[in-house]
């Protein structure tokens, strides 16, 4: 195993606490696949079956949400490393919350399910990393939903906002009819076109037709 | 072993799959713990850290939410077999989210966090039912973030029921002053007012002071 292997393993949440042993005991009995992605390309998309735990190695990926009846999208870049929707390979619904996209040239890591149940699960480190990552996930979810909005429309927007992203900053973009955003937001089109202009002013978003783009989200905190 | 014990283990989600055999051993090697609670004591209170996942076995529990200005709770009763919490096991807030309060007589089965990952992490059905339980509570979560809003007054307050619900069905109890859920509705007192005595001439919620209480959610949607 060369040092890179290693080291590449090591940085990712998952692995995490394993000794260098156990890394090189692991890369005999669990298949790595390496991808390739170019800039455009999806990796996977919203609704398929996840039957893959898959890691952002290098590159910008974009996930992209799509509401339920289709009439907005809500995107966000994630940072390196990144578990691309651990939570989403057991329970109920295992399948892509989002779609995800490579925006640069983009390598991805990815481990058949399988290999969770069957080989990782000997390691104490993973199957507490694991319990962390979807706990977390689960308790994050749990505080967006238990944050209290009580301020009028702008505070409305923001919570739309957070409630939605898996972390509460970097790059967003929302892809929706101004007539949509206000029925969401329960106020009327004009003073969230009032709102969104004044945001546009102070720098906070960039607004084209159909899309509100917010360069960092803890901007508008 | 007596065959009420096995019985009892294998009702629970956690255990379903395993063998009598695995159970036996499982006995041997985890410490259970058998409580009784008598109606009104609480079992474990919002916040406090969450170091043991407890089983409902029998009697009614209520699980309580606090709200993070402490303007309002939001209680709900939890059926039988029911897991308090797995989810706080874990992660970044390993605390309780809820209180937990016998509403009768209950029993509880508790086993320390540490033999989940000492000893129940040897067994797949195990990590497969633990795995299966947290998703879906970080999927169910995620669900009820993007159901989106586009009614009136009435939809918006379904939605802040049903996202602070751990399931979309059973006794539920509010308890906040009118002033407080207009301000959580953006809407005005009397409307908010209007539209809960609507509600309860139609045998769908109990109004009292302070209280709003609802026999069966599911009545509402």
């Amino acid at each position: 195993m060369d040092f890179t292997m290693y080291e590449t393993l090591l940085q990712l949440p998952l692995f995490q606490g394993l000794s260098k042993n156990d890394i090189t005991e692991i890369l005999t009995k669990v298949k790595f696949h390496f991808h390739k992605f170019q800039s455009e390309e999806y990796i996977c998309r919203q609704d398929e079956p996840c039957r893959q735990v898959g890691f952002l190695l290098s590159g910008t990926l974009q996930a992209e949400s799509r509401s339920r009846d289709d009439s907005y999208t809500y995107s966000e870049s994630l940072p390196v490393p990144h578990i691309i929707e651990l939570y989403s390979l057991f329970g109920l619904h295992p399948r892509y919350h989002a779609s995800y996209r490579a925006m640069t040239d983009v390598s991805i890591l990815t481990i058949d399910k399988q290999y969770l149940l069957d080989e990782l699960n000997n390691y104490i480190p993973c199957v507490f990393n694991f319990s962390n990552i979807i706990c977390t996930r689960a308790q994050y979810l749990h505080q967006q939903i238990w944050r209290d909005v009580r301020g009028g429309l702008h505070e409305r927007f923001i919570h739309f906002l957070l409630e939605r992203s898996s972390r509460p900053s970097g790059y967003k973009l929302l892809r929706i009819k101004m007539n949509d955003l206000a029925a969401l937001l329960g106020d009327s089109r004009i003073n969230v076109s009032r709102m969104l202009n004044d945001m546009q002013d102070k720098g906070l978003v960039s607004l084209r037709r159909k899309e509100i783009e917010i360069p960092a989200l803890e901007r508008l905190l």
